[in-house]
């Protein structure tokens, strides 16, 4: 397994329930038992999936009296977005052949529709 | 191993070698041996991270009479892009409250030198 800072976190968003947890945290900070809740799993799974989400940094839990809070990191989110970006025009260059494709076969139909109002007219 | 598409595009993406031969797919389409050149790879471990990118339908394989050549498809990655635009809100938030922390700064240092400069004015 890739120990690099980009292959953690992409490894640890391979998962639905992590996600989940990601998107939870998203309204604020939460302990372990609250973000157990939702998702009918056992605490220790959790905490497992915890910890895969504080190793690649996307979260950080904060020591308190009686409980540890998570929070979200958005860091690593934010380095996934610009290793995106790159593909961008890849994506962005498919959707402009679909384009291309669809205002030829506009051009055609028009031209054919054209021909037919020829012949109508010299009936 | 979770099985949903965006869950196997992550897993996909976990990996430098598997990301670095996406990154020479965009220059356009190669051989599984161009592909394995860079790497210093046995072909069986340059044709297993294909089939992981396969699967997660980051790249096609097309069949010609003697080689199989790889194409990018990007769709996955626009997958990717949408999802961590949910977050963005998170990190630009991280960078306004810095951002507000250096101001304060700023004019916490002004008041200082303000205070300072009246100091010498009243020797």
């Amino acid at each position: 397994m890739a120990t690099d800072q980009l292959s953690m976190t992409f490894a640890a968003l391979a998962d639905p329930t992590r996600r989940a947890i990601l998107a939870r945290l998203v309204a604020g900070e939460r302990s372990v038992t609250e973000l157990a809740e939702p998702f009918n799993m056992s605490m220790p799974a959790v905490t497992k999936h915890l910890q895969v989400l504080e190793r690649a940094g996307l979260i950080v839990r904060r020591r308190e009296a009686q409980w540890r809070p998570c929070r979200i990191e958005a860091g690593p989110l934010k380095e996934v977005a610009a290793w995106t970006e790159r593909y961008r025009r890849i994506w962005e260059a498919r959707f402009d052949r679909l384009d291309s494709y669809l205002q030829e076969m506009k051009t055609n139909l028009k031209t054919k529709e054209k021909g037919h109002g020829g012949k109508q007219r010299g009936k």
